[in-house]
């Protein structure tokens, strides 16, 4: 099994200018000097880089919901997907946010309890309650 | 397309006592008069009845999570499984312990993002840095 | 929601000669004298519907496994899938090769299970015993 | 690639009593000297592996389904969602069960036929047969 | 089966001021008088709203793809996915810039073509040859 | 994290005739002296070898779609579904058939947009609109 990039990593001092912009602002808003390695693989697209990253602030930002909750449920899609770097980034982003081990354990034990049942749903096709309607 | 569920519902007064008693301990912990269909259908096998049930009780008590975050988190998971009857449920839940509209959009916006993420992941491969390895 | 296809069905009586053997052919090796809904809209393109026949004939043959288990697999796949039709068209396949009620239960029981455990052994990535490697 | 699980490994010497009750239940069942990497993650919530395992248990048990159609539909399941570990894990415990290598290849051939008529399906979306209405 | 979304669709003429300027660009952008019922349901949050119509804009434009490869690459993913909604608006998109029923059905024979042989490939677990490594 | 496949590579020269087949037909198709893995696993099923390697031969040939757009189609699938080797291999056969770096990222970029709005529909249940009805 193969560890390489699809494209290879563009470290800052190799970065052009609007990715550089890109990377400051990761940095200054995150308040960290360091760059995960999913920016730079995005990088090969600055349009890409700049709009996933202003996406990802703005729905990331506190509101309506708190951020902790954000990053629990990035985890539960990203380990219902089986995406493995985004298992280990949003984990550890969650930790940083004060994420517990019994929480940890407690959302793996929701998102697997959602898959199993959503199955038994697929498999039964039970009619949807009219009290579960929307107003 | 059709609505009808694979096996028929069984309702409260054609259950036998074994189900009845399913159904009487989900009514008693809901607070509700009424049972949903999911349950009526995986009614034909009591024993996986049973199961389920004290597995989804358990696991969505309060406990290190508040219960309305795991009910996010089940929507989150249903939304991304594309499973229609639990989007619909689950939402309802969620509504029922103060989800606001608000909270449901940023929600399906942070569910979207970590989606649209995880594919880009996939697609380009960036190695797992060393600062998200566990401790 | 509609229920129209996004192509029309393509009925016996219109179909042009090479369908019509592939429909033949269906209706020889089930013993049956009707086309359902899936070939139909398939038949669009004449050299898919063959292929696809003729590797669903092959594939669900009987061989190492009998064709009951390789029903039951197939709703498998298509429950965890998602696949509305295909749950009602497999479910019904295996109905008609014995599948009884009792069965169908315990399926989506290990259905639900392997989906849930998945999803645990996403969120917590334990490395693959040695044991289990394969000789 | 990273290959370090997202909490540590709970080994039986350094597990506590609830644990090691589990533990000793799974070798007990399975007749066998070791627990494998899952349970080890898992204990870290006892009441997760608690019911986890007895849910497995009961759900894997012989019944309507042998145990090794059982773990066949185990195999397709973790396959169609790509998660490494069950495949090994799975794959390992239908050998011992007496899969064949026949059988597995003919396993995967329908688990793939399955993969791509569901998607067939979700592309032309044919209307359900009313011939494949449940009853 | 329900068809009510889970908010309510905003109209134009019920539309915030925010909302009718997402709106009036898509019209604009697309050269047509309506807006279609997604853009409708994700007016309950203008940010989101305008970040995603912005996103898809900028995406889906031409660019080192065409707009029609494109438009195809979108059912693909729709179908893979199992989402109804998305698979009728994009075939519909496709349609509008060109594409035709020939096409359509060569795409929906790759898209399970590749998902026959992704599950084959999880199933057998083949290490990447070096020769697919990224130079 | 393990590499070695389920079941052993089979090289050519320990392949039987009805495997040689089909690898000089694969070679000859491909202008290349080298199998790579995929087929060598799937050599353990000579009947599933061939079914599979003639179906992806039919459906990959030029034909409404041209080769180039085949692959990316079927590269955005691999990354949906997040197939490690299958997203290596088809990115491969994509460049040699002329995929730029531009191309690539905005291959992805399409497939994350994609993923994206197909949760933003999942959640929030939008009806299909009837000018997206086939004709």
């Amino acid at each position: 099994m193969t560890a390489r990039p699809l494209v290879p990593l563009i470290e800052y001092e190799a970065a052009n200018d609007a990715v550089r912009a890109v990377y400051d602002d990761i940095m200054a808003t995150r308040k960290t000097d360091w760059i995960n390695n999913f920016w730079k693989v995005l990088a090969h697209d600055p349009d890409s880089l700049k709009r996933t990253w202003e996406s990802v602030k703005q729905v990331m930002a506190p509101g309506a919901l708190d951020p902790l909750t954000k990053e629990l449920v990035y985890v539960a899609v990203s380990v219902t997907n089986g995406c493995e770097y985004c298992t280990y980034s949003h984990t550890a982003a969650a930790r940083a946010k004060g994420m517990t081990d019994a929480q940890l354990m407690e959302l793996l034990a929701v998102v697997g309890m959602a898959n199993e049942t959503n199955r038994l749903v697929n498999g039964l096709r039970p009619p949807v309650d009219s009290a579960f309607e929307p107003r």
